[in-house]
């Protein structure tokens, strides 16, 4: 054992574990893998006998079994499991080893394993992975933040194991310190569920608006994949469309129509809308993807509601001139959508980079979301783009390319909307992407009169037009 | 000193401190009065020597001064200084002693404090107060949580200081154990953020849509709050806009046209989404309200992106014929806002009080509400009422009274949404109330195509519409 210890010794056998193990291995490196019940570790053994897998059955044997200065990735659970297995290895590490957290771990833990694991020594890289079973298998998108140095140490295997984008580059970059790698991907998961809901909200108008059958969305979408909105999840939104009903006792119907429309979440978008919240940050766009999550697994009550609720019938209102050009109208609006989204989640970069000193490259950031993970899309070279020709952008609807779009889609964006908002067909998300447009581009917004509320009745005092200064006006001496 | 002890004891002597010291002694109550720095005290004495205030000067002469089993109320700034108040006081208290904090303290912090300080035997309560400075020296309305057995010491006080109804009823109850107070309370905020963000869309729309003067503004404001709609708020906003400038050259110039149209918060608003998120509700209207203040405070960016982003005039969209019935279409649109904005907060307090196990009593909320707060209206009766007639009910929008109302607003809210959509006015949280109401009352919704899509790239799994379980499409396995 001792003369072919292991390059890196990946934690957790369960299928993430296991497939970048198998990942890193199918590039040339001998992993050493260890998982709490043996069973499972026994069981890829068996599967991949003839891999360059070395198996531990004790952590100590595992430790043991890895090339100093170690390199250890865990995929455990987030949370306690994951401070299990921390406290487990801790007694057995040397200062310099590398521990890297590739769960789907809070920045905010994170950020004080960092900050405690520095004390011994030892580096701790938190790191994001996108692209779920098959991106780990065959090449996930790579989001570490922690130690430079340490990320160094396992820079040459991240980049051989992280997916390939089309100029050849992997998808993995030096994110910053502690927890700004789980942060980008915590923001990676919102910018999904946005994606996710734009598109699912187009669905809805095109389907129960204006009736158009489930098979002519799957060609529509085919269409738009072709076009500016090119992205995985139009791709494979255009699949779905297309495929039948596999247990049902009529084969021909669409599956989407035999699924019921209470739409899970797992808890990482939501993180994304609380620290924009904490930070100080409109997120609209996203907050109202998760929302409609929320309000959608209220399936009863909204039986119930429907009952005693009314609303315009969609077909009434929806005019067989209003068809006419809704299917690009709705394009237009999709994607007029998701460049307000973006604009979203790169301002909450921003802000987080400052607030939180990581110094983020927000243009690299695109980059490495090209390929791998869900929200991979042509989109993301226009957003590198933009950061390469102006570092310091605070705002990504100030960039040519971007202001250029918005302005010639506002528009039908606005169109769909009132459309929608009249029709009784709800858009949560699409609403809130014109209405941070109007409010990003306002010169001037109501907020005076909410000053003027909280001088009122709070004595919060307010600032002036015309001058520096807060101001405390005398409500209550003069009328 | 030993037989005329104080009754009750107040700890900070800053504004709030101050002033409800003061209200609680004009009860007929002796006040001990305690300040880390002793100038406040002797300043308070001074200005207030014939009155039953115990002025103490050091921690243990405060504590000695009260009779047992002690109440003292904390009113020092939320976080570090509500701890080190605790710390000095902890070694001095007896088991049975009741704290209370009425500071803005986060329910996290405030459940914490609970737990920590019943295992010394000390009653914690947490204490919403709510009102301003005013309120707290002629009556607030308060909002205390902790232990059942310490409110009843410590009711006959509040049930005195606090404001009354115009039944004759002091706005105080007991809320619930440990923070169901401060979580009352910050849903409160949350709720009091969005009606002044729905006030000032709706101003917004009519002042810079319409192009009412600010004179007739007022009147309009004035108007409406001899209506349903009759609440504190209304009842400002009307006096602001007859005030005019007191410091500019032009003395006529209406006031609200001087104020900067940043919009500042001091952080309990944000609280309430963050925790919305957390625990899985919708609550769109109020976050909408958190995020307007947050792009409002970007004045600089905004006047640089006016530059570039283009939208319609709002002069050339709105006809002669929209603003004909504007004004009342407006009053519609935003009494139906208000009613999704309070349906949302009621749910929110609904899963809280599951999720935290508080058994909060919804209806006595809404009653506590109805004077000395800054979101006091009538229309809170009615909320009181829906909770009386049932006890269970799963959603304000439920009730006859509020289900009426919105069937027949919502035709007019859509209209003035879809308008302002079109006109580039942003309103965000009535548009949120819009697909709010649609997306509660939707049998529909498109959550089917989303769980296709989490299916479909991370095997999540979906439910179906014609039997129990949990299924996985083999999305890869068949075309």
């Amino acid at each position: 054992m001792a003369d072919q210890k292991a390059n890196i010794g990946v934690v957790g056998m369960a299928v993430m574990g296991k497939n970048l193990a198998l990942n890193i291995e199918s590039r040339g490196f001998t992993v050493g893998i260890y998982n709490r019940s043996s069973s499972k570790t026994e069981e890829v053994m068996k599967d991949h006998a003839e891999k360059k897998l070395v198996p531990s059955y004790s952590v100590e044997d595992f430790v043991n079994s890895l090339e100093t200065p170690r390199r250890i990735m865990m995929m455990v659970k987030a949370g306690k499991a994951t401070d299990a297995v921390i406290n487990e290895l801790l007694p057995l590490l040397d200062k310099g080893d590398v521990l890297i957290d590739g769960g789907n771990t809070n920045f905010h833990d994170t950020m004080k394993r960092n900050a405690e694991l520095d004390k011994s020594g030892i580096n701790f890289i938190g790191m994001g992975v996108s692209g779920g079973e098959l991106g780990a298998l065959h090449g996930p998108s790579l989001m570490p933040g922690g130690q430079k140095d340490a990320y160094d140490l396992v820079a040459p295997i991240l980049d051989k194991i992280a997916a390939k984008a089309n100029d050849g580059k992997p998808c993995v970059q030096y994110i910053g310190p502690n927890g700004a790698g789980h942060y980008v991907k915590m923001v990676h998961n919102g910018i999904e569920y946005g994606d996710e809901e734009l598109i699912d909200e187009s669905y809805n108008i095109l389907r129960n608006g204006a009736g158009i059958s489930v098979d002519d969305l799957a060609n529509i979408f085919k269409e738009w994949n072709k076009g500016e909105l090119n992205s995985y999840l139009i791709e494979i939104t255009g699949d779905i469309l297309t495929r039948k009903d596999d247990l049902g006792s009529d084969k021909s119907k669409p599956i989407v129509d035999m699924i019921l429309d209470r739409g899970a979440n797992k808890g990482t978008g939501k993180w994304s809308s609380m620290d924009a919240m904490e930070i100080g940050v409109d997120q609209s766009v996203i907050s109202e993807s998760v929302y409609a999550r929320f309000i959608s697994m209220l399936k009863d009550e909204r039986l119930n509601a429907a009952k005693v609720l009314n609303g315009p019938k969609a077909a009434d209102v929806i005019s067989e001139d209003d068809k006419k050009n809704l299917v690009e109208k709705v394009r237009k609006a999709l994607y007029f959508g998701k460049i307000m989204s973006y604009a979203q989640g790169f301002e909450q970069l921003r802000f987080a980079s400052e607030d939180y000193k990581w110094d983020l490259k927000f243009g690299e950031l695109a980059q490495i979301w090209r390929e791998g993970c869900i929200i991979r899309a042509q989109f993301l070279q226009n957003i590198t783009d933009a950061f390469e020709k102006d570092a310091n952008l605070t705002n990504l609807l100030l960039d040519p390319y971007f202001s250029e779009i918005a302005n010639k889609y506002q528009s039908d964006a606005r169109d769909v909307v009132a459309l929608a908002t009249k029709a009784g067909i709800p858009v949560p998300s699409l609403s809130a992407a014109v209405t941070y447009f109007d409010s990003y581009r306002a010169e001037v917004l109501p907020a005076n009169l909410l000053q003027a509320q909280r001088d009122y009745f709070g004595a919060h005092t307010y600032e002036r037009t015309d001058r520096e200064g807060n101001f405390h006006y005398p409500w209550y001496t003069e009328q």
